[in-house]
């Protein structure tokens, strides 16, 4: 018997990286996946096959389940409402997830609660629009749902661009471009007691809007890092999430501004499987089974790069045996996904000495992998 | 695609470790098994239930596997053998296998070999163990195959239970019991290529024969550290071992005594989970696939305690979240396992800037998840 069984909805690499913590807790995960050949399917024990807006599905997951979370953000909302209405326990709730899937609505929900973030607005016209970029004088403008990896997201667009994207009719909105020292992000934990454990905060270097590597601690001043600290810890507060989440934030000379929320395990919290003492999947199930939370020390400093599909033709798990001779101690994770052009198909952990050493060591074994290099 | 697939023959722990770095490197485990609802069953995707013993059950195993490694020594040998013959490939080997099944065999070949051993020899009347009992003075008495974690081994029996032991039949052997300073036991990992990585030695705590905790780096001088590693590689290059070995010596003062070696990832390399940059089974994995082996360092002082079984009615299982919350960071690692009294269900390891300081941490977890504590 395990301790515990937690349902995950959705069979990527968030819940593919799920699996070695819950082992170690005696924890039992059942997946809801579509592709039961890559991501978490073949490495689970338990997989309920189905799609993700399955009302069928869900319940399905949630009856053979303690607790239900998921792997990724882009989900039917009102099935989730729903279902928690009738008793099934979801973690992070409907409601974090909702703000989380609607960047308009989350950032009003951030000025309303005194939050910082960029000047927005929502944009419906190629009036709005001007108006925006004559008041910010350089916009970014977003999709304001299911964007994710640069998807959806157009950053310092051309009039003309403006318009093709509005003619598409999706809900849009436009946020100031602030000229950033740099992007940092701030994983925490928090259980439905209300404990909190805050991750030292990182450095993402984002390309194209993907985050393509992180570099633990971030170079900041004691100042910063603690107010970066103080203000995730607010944004969880606010939101009352469960489980891990991850605020980034634009740090601009000595301000912060909250950019995006992701309410569960996040890419720029990877690093953590191998330089801290407890990793942010660990901590997520422990917090989504109401778990005391574990130690979220950095044990050194460390660097992460994503392997990424270059569309090439080369395939990085055939090139694993160099990747590995490449570096002794580079830490190497792989999804068992495709390498579709731009797809995140693993990720590479160093610990060193320095950040910025352990960062050219994982991005050297990226390079000899043959995934995409973006130095 | 997985990288490779590894075929296992058991479902216990060390196959359930086996598959958090498995995960990483995006190969897939399949486990051979008898018991589907405990250890590595509930935890990998991959199971073919059958007798380890059984030709048709190891066959549909390595049909599926690039190579078929061991979480257990009990085997039939003469199977798998023949199963080698016919182009299956094991590792470690049936040789290596076999040596390591035998202690009177194992003790033969290291004193051909140059390894220094306790005096032993084999017995098989009582006149046998009078003439040892006088010649050694003191003795252990212990069954040349299928004793593990303390059963088939009688330290210092008296003559009464030596007649009792002799009248069961089995093959056994008498070694001179040596006045041990500290017990150690050195892990390492060798690959096909000869490549051989080895891990700080560590100091092992037995009781009753079995192995309660390891603290890590060994309390020894530079000069005996450095012999042991010498030792236990040149044990592995006798043995010509693939995949990770333990080689549990005796410290008598500044010598140092083979006592016996496992083939396998070892319950004396635990701690290298949390503790080392590469984990003895990711190790044991990459050298079984004859991928490149990883950086065994020691990230800090460490120490494990295995969670046995108390016989007390109290399951560690529902007292998880009592043992995280007496030590946010220690690493709880649960097998899946009823608690049978003597049995091995899990095990803690915590690392701190002390090994002394490590264990004490550990021993407190156990007591408070109820395990059998025998500090």
């Amino acid at each position: 018997m395990p301790v515990a069984r937690v349902g995950v909805i959705g069979g990527g690499q968030l819940a593919r990286l799920m699996q070695a913590p819950a082992i170690g807790l005696g924890v039992d995960l059942v997946v809801l996946l579509e592709d039961p050949g890559s991501g978490a399917g073949p490495v689970v024990h338990h997989t309920i096959l189905g799609s993700p807006d399955s009302e069928e599905a869900i319940r399905s997951l949630a009856a053979v389940s303690d607790v239900v979370t998921v792997d990724h953000e882009v989900l039917d909302l009102d099935l989730l409402r729903r279902l928690e209405h009738d008793g099934i326990l979801i973690r992070p709730t409907s409601a974090t997830l909702a703000l989380a899937a609607d960047k308009l609505a989350q950032k009003r929900f951030f000025e309303q609660a005194g939050i910082p973030v960029a000047c927005f607005r929502p944009v419906t016209t190629i009036d709005d629009f001007d108006r925006a970029a004559a008041d910010f004088r350089s916009v970014v403008l977003k999709m304001a749902r299911t964007g994710y990896d640069g998807r959806g997201v157009w950053i310092r667009p051309d009039r003309s661009e403006a318009e093709r994207v509005l003619a598409e009719g999706d809900e849009l909105l436009v946020e100031q471009a602030v000229d950033t020292t740099v992007e940092l992000a701030v994983v925490l934990t928090r259980s439905p007691s209300g404990e909190v454990v805050v991750y030292d905060p990182v450095q993402t270097i984002q390309q194209g809007g993907m985050c393509r590597a992180v570099l633990g601690p971030a170079p900041v001043t004691p100042h910063l890092d603690e107010a970066a600290r103080t203000l995730a810890r607010s944004v969880a507060e606010h939101l009352e999430s469960i489980g891990t989440m991850a605020v980034e934030m634009f740090c601009v000379d000595d301000r912060l501004l909250v950019n995006e929320v992701a309410p569960r395990p996040h890419n720029s919290g990877h690093h953590t499987i191998d330089a801290c003492v407890t990793s942010q999947f660990e901590n997520h199930l422990r917090a989504v089974l109401a778990l005391p939370l574990g130690d979220p020390s950095l044990r050194s400093p460390a660097a992460m790069v994503n392997l990424v599909g270059s569309g090439e033709g080369t395939d990085p798990r055939h090139r694993l045996a160099r990747g590995l001779a490449a570096d002794p101690g580079a830490k190497i994770h792989l999804y068992d996904k495709s390498p579709r052009p731009g797809r995140k198909i693993g990720h590479v952990t160093v610990c060193d000495d320095e950040a910025d050493a352990a960062l050219e060591r994982a991005w050297q074994v990226v390079d000899v992998m043959g995934g995409e290099v973006a130095r």
